[in-house]
C-alpha cells in the first residue's frame, strides 16, 4: 500500500524520460517516488551514420548511477532490443531485479547468459493482468496489449500521486495470432477511476485510421504458398516478431512443406519461443539447413533474418552469393516480411535488385503489417485512458508533435501536455504536471568491448578519415641540435592511390623539408610548433593540389 | 540521307549503355553504326554511402576514349544533373559538338563556364520537333515530352538499321503548367512506320495508375498560400524544377508576398531560366535575402534548396541554426516540395524534426508530383510506340525487370526485349537484337579536383578507417646494425579517447617492443617482413582487450 500520507503533504511524482523520446530506440523511463525509484524499459537504438564503427547505442545512465541505493526495480513491457537490448550494460553497474512477462524474460535471459549476468540476476516473471508491488511506493498492474512481438503488457503504475498509464509499444487487434486483444475493458476501468498521466506510443501517430490485423498477413502468406507450389519460398522478417514465425510455418504445414530456419538471432528466438510454449511447431516440420538440399523446391520453406537489408544477415549473404548453405537460383519466391525501418530503405532497394538478378521473384506487398497503433487507435486509447496529463512517449520529434495535437483535438488542454526531451524532470501532483530541472542524459556509444570510451572527439576523427584519408608525416631530429637526421617520410591511406600521385608524394615532401628548414632558420624548436607548421603548409598545398583535406598526422621522433 | 546500301549488306546498329542501367543516375547511351558514334546523355551519379569522400560519380567513358575520331556529338535529352553533370568531365577528354533545347543548353552552359570549357564547345540549340543530322547516319529528332524540368525531350533516331526511339526521362501531363504537353500524336506516328527499338524510362513502373499533373501542385500551394496569410512560408524544392518554382512566385504573387531565392544552384537556375523565358517573374517581386526582414511575416515567400536534407544546403542550415540570413522561428510554414531520393529518408526526416522542435509546420503531403511515368503511362507509350525490340532504360535492377514483365503484358516476346547492364554491347538489325560483346564500363569516382584517382584500395582503407579508426607506430632503426635506437612510439586517431587508455598505449608498446625483440633474435631485418610482424601481434594484442580492428600502421625509419 502507498506510504501513510501526512496532513497537508503533496504527494510529488517524478517522471523522467533518459531515452526513447525524440529519437528511435533506446527506451527508458524513470519514475522517481520520494526516495524509490523504478525504471520503466532499457532498450538499446541502433547507431545514426554519422555514429561511425559504433556498434550500438545505450542510454546515459549518470543519474541512475548517483541514485542506485533508490532504485527497486526494472519493469519491462515487452521483449524488443529497443526495451530490453540495454540492460546486459546496465546491470553491471545497478544490479537491481527486473519485472516481465514470460517470453520477454525469456529473450532477456539469452542476453543475460551471454554476458554472464545470469546468476546474478534476480527475475520476477509476471502474467498479463497481475499487479506487483515493487518498493513501498509503486503498485505496477501489466495490461495485455497487442504488438508485433507476443506477451507485450503497458503498465499501469499505481503512486501516491496517483495511476500513471505507460501504453508501451501496442497496437489494437482484434483477431491476434496467438492470446487475446488488447485489455480494452481494463484501460477503460482506470479511466473511470481516474489517471494521473499517461504516457502513449506515438510511432504510427502519422499513419490515418487503423494499423491491419497480424491476421491479414496468413491469409497473404497463404496465397502466396499455394500459388507457388514447385518454387523454393524463403521468408526473411524480424526474429522477434514470434507471431509472424508462427505464420510462416503454419503456411508451411499446411502446404505440406518443410521449414528450416537460418540466422543467429532467428534460430535463438526459435528455440526460446517454443520452449516457452509461444511457437506452436508440429512434429518433425524443421530440418536443418544442410537438409534443404534433399527437398524439391516445392517442399521446403526457410525463414531468416536479413528483412531490413542488414549486411552480415542471411538474406544480405544470399543476394551476394556468399552463404554457405543457400544458393538463390532461378524461381526462388523471396518474401521480404517487414518494411525497411526509415534510413535501410536503399540498402533494402540492393538486395532486393540483387535478388532480380539472380532470378528470384521478390514479394514485399501486404506481406507485414506494423505493430504500432494508428491515428484511430490512438483516439480510441485517449478516449478510455482519459488522463489529466498527456506525454507523448516512443517516437522522433515531429511523432511526439502530432501526437500532442491528437490529444489536443480529443479536448486536452496544450498545458496538459508535456512533450518532453530526454533528460528532463517532469514533476506531477494530483493537480499539476511541470519541467522542474534537468539530470544528465544522451547516447553512450558501445563499439566492441569499449562502452562509452568512443566519445565525439574520436567520431569526428573517424569521420575525417573516412572523408579524405590521412597523410602521416614522420621526422627523425638530433636531440638537442634539432637536426633532422631522417625523413621526412610520408605515408599515406585513404588520400589517394599512390602508384598514380608519386609526383604529389614528392612535392609534399619538398613541402616539409621547407617548412622544417624555416623551423630551423627561426630558431624553432618547440615540437607542438613544428608540427603545427607542419600540418598547415602541407595542408595548405594539398588542397590546392587536390581540393582535399586528408588528416595530417605529423609524428617526430628523437635519436 | 542514309549511306547507300550495297546489296546484301545487312545494316548493323550497336547500342551500348555506359550507365543508367541498374543503379540511379549516371546517363548515358552510346549509339554506334559503322564508324560512327552518337552518345544520348552525359550525367553524373551521387555516391553510394559506401564511397566515402567522393564528390560525384561519372561513367567510365574508356570505350568513348579508344573511339574518339568516330564520335560525332552528345544529344542532351533534358537539364538534369544525372543526363548533363557529367559532360565537363567527359568534353575535357572529347571535345564534341553537343545538342540540346534551349533551357538544356542554358544549365550546361552554366557548367562549361565554371570548368573554362565554354569558348571550346561547339553548342547546337534545337527546338523540340526539330530533327537534326549528325554524322552520316544518325538523323535525330526532337520530341517534347513532359518532365520535371521545362524542355525536355524524347529523340527518335533513324538509322541505317532502324528508327530507334530513347524517352528520356518523361511523364505524360495533360495540363503542364508552361509549354505543351507531350508529342504524342507524333509517338503514334513513328509507331505507325515502324519502330526497331525502345529505350524507355523504367523509374517509376512500380507505381500503378498514372502519376498526377504539376498543376495539381499549383492548387495546393494556393490553398496553403490563402490559409496561412500571416506566416512566413518558406518552400524546398530541386533547383531545377523550374516549372515548381514558376508555381511558388505564381502563389506568392497571387497573395502578395515578395519572393526571395535562397541557395547557390536554385540562384543559378532561377537566373538562367528567367533570362531565357522559362520562368515569368513579376516585376519587383524579387527582393534580396537580407531585405526579407524588413517585411512582415505574411508579406515574403522564401523559395530555397535542401528538400532532400542535403546538410550543407540552406534548409538544413536553417534547422541546425546555421543559416547566416534566415533564423527559423514560431510559426514559420515550411513546405517540402519533393520527395526523399531513396537513401535520403533518414536525413529529411532529421531536417523535419528539427524544424518541428523551432515551432515551425512543416507541410510536405501532396505537395509534390513525380516527374516519371507511372504503369499506366507507360503501357500507353508502349502502345503508341509499338517497337520491334524493347531495353528498359533509367531504373535499378528490379524496375528494369518490372518494365520487361509490363511489355510482355502487351504482348511483346522475352527474347525481343534486352534487359541490358552497362557495357553490354547489343547489336541490332531489321529482325535481330543480340548481346555481341562488353566494353570496359562502371564508376569513376571524382573527389575534389580527382577524376578516377580514388579506386577501390584507397576506398577500402577509407572504410576500415571509418570503423575503427587507426594506430601508427614508428620505430627509428641504425642503419646496418637494424637497432632499435628509437620508439616504439604509438599515435592513434579515431580509435579509443586517449586519456582514458592509457594503459592501452603502454601495453601496447610493450607489445610492439616484444615483437621487435623477437625480430632482433631471429635476426629479422626485412622491413616489410619486421612490419608484417607488428602489425600482426600488434593486431592480436587489440582484437583480445577491445574487440576492435583498427588500421595498424608501422612505420620504419633509420638514422
Amino acid at each position: 500500500m502507498a506510504a501513510r500520507k501526512p496532513r497537508n503533504k503533496v504527494n510529488k511524482l517524478k517522471i523522467i524520460p533518459l531515452g526513447g523520446l525524440g529519437e528511435i530506440g533506446k527506451n527508458m523511463t524513470v519514475f522517481e517516488y520520494e526516495n524509490e525509484i523504478l525504471i520503466v524499459d532499457c532498450g538499446l537504438a541502433f547507431p545514426d551514420d554519422d555514429m561511425l564503427g559504433i556498434d550500438i547505442v545505450i542510454p546515459d545512465i549518470t543519474y541512475l548511477r548517483r541514485n542506485v541505493q533508490k532504485i527497486k526495480g526494472i519493469v519491462l513491457t515487452h521483449g524488443h532490443e529497443d526495451h530490453i537490448g540495454a540492460l546486459p550494460y546496465v546491470l553491471q553497474e545497478i544490479n537491481v531485479p527486473i519485472y516481465g512477462t514470460k517470453l520477454t524474460l525469456g529473450l532477456v535471459e539469452n542476453k543475460l547468459r551471454e554476458h554472464r549476468l545470469l546468476r546474478t540476476t534476480k527475475r520476477n516473471c509476471v502474467t498479463q493482468g497481475q499487479t506487483v508491488k515493487i518498493g513501498n511506493n509503486f503498485n505496477v498492474e501489466f495490461i495485455r496489449t497487442n504488438h508485433s512481438i507476443a506477451d507485450a503488457v503497458a503498465l499501469a503504475i499505481t503512486t501516491p500521486a496517483g495511476v500513471v498509464v505507460h501504453s508501451g509499444d501496442f497496437k489494437i487487434d482484434y483477431t491476434p495470432i496467438r492470446g487475446e486483444m488488447i485489455d480494452l475493458p481494463r484501460f477503460a476501468a482506470l479511466g473511470q477511476k481516474g489517471v494521473l498521466a499517461l504516457l502513449a506510443d506515438s510511432t504510427n501517430v502519422e499513419k490515418p485510421g487503423y494499423t491491419p490485423t497480424e491476421r491479414l498477413v496468413a491469409q497473404r502468406f497463404d496465397d502466396i504458398f499455394s500459388s507457388k507450389l514447385d518454387q523454393r519460398i524463403m521468408v526473411a522478417t524480424f526474429a522477434s516478431n514470434v507471431d509472424r514465425v508462427q505464420q510462416i510455418i503454419d503456411s508451411a504445414h499446411k502446404f505440406n512443406r518443410k521449414v528450416a530456419v537460418i540466422g543467429r538471432s532467428m534460430v535463438n528466438v526459435v528455440k526460446t519461443a517454443s520452449e516457452l510454449g509461444y511457437l506452436d511447431i508440429p512434429k518433425n516440420i524443421l530440418i536443418d539447413i544442410n537438409a534443404v538440399n534433399r527437398y524439391k523446391d516445392g517442399q521446403v520453406a526457410i525463414i531468416m533474418t536479413g528483412s531490413q537489408g542488414e549486411p552480415m544477415a542471411a538474406l544480405s549473404r544470399m543476394a551476394r552469393s556468399e552463404h554457405r548453405q543457400v544458393e538463390i537460383k532461378q524461381g526462388d519466391v523471396i518474401i521480404l516480411s517487414s518494411t525497411p525501418i526509415p534510413g535501410n530503405e536503399k540498402t533494402v532497394a540492393e538486395v532486393v535488385n540483387d535478388l532480380f538478378k539472380k532470378g528470384a521473384e521478390v514479394i514485399r506487398d501486404d506481406t507485414h503489417v506494423s505493430g504500432h497503433a494508428a491515428e484511430e487507435e490512438l483516439k480510441l486509447f485517449h478516449s478510455l485512458v482519459k488522463p489529466k496529463f498527456f506525454m507523448p512517449a516512443h517516437g522522433e520529434y515531429r511523432h511526439l508533435h502530432k501526437h500532442a495535437e491528437l490529444a489536443m483535438e480529443l479536448g486536452m488542454r496544450r498545458k496538459d501536455i508535456a512533450i518532453a526531451s530526454i533528460g528532463e524532470v517532469y514533476e506531477l501532483t494530483h493537480n499539476t504536471c511541470r519541467l522542474v530541472g534537468t539530470v544528465p542524459s544522451g547516447n553512450v556509444l558501445v563499439d566492441g568491448l569499449g562502452v562509452g570510451d568512443v566519445g565525439n572527439i574520436v567520431l569526428r576523427d573517424r569521420r575525417h578519415l573516412s572523408q579524405d584519408g590521412l597523410l602521416v608525416i614522420v621526422i627523425t631530429l638530433q636531440k638537442n641540435s634539432g637536426v633532422v637526421v631522417a625523413g621526412p617520410d610520408i605515408v599515406s591511406r585513404g588520400f589517394v592511390y599512390v602508384r598514380e600521385s608519386e609526383n604529389l608524394m614528392d612535392e609534399a615532401k619538398k613541402v616539409v623539408r621547407k617548412s622544417l628548414d624555416r623551423c630551423e632558420s627561426k630558431q624553432i624548436k618547440e615540437w607542438s610548433q613544428i608540427k603545427s607548421i607542419v600540418r598547415d603548409d602541407l595542408r595548405e598545398f594539398v588542397w590546392q593540389k587536390t581540393k582535399r583535406s586528408p588528416m595530417i598526422l605529423p609524428i617526430i621522433m628523437e635519436v
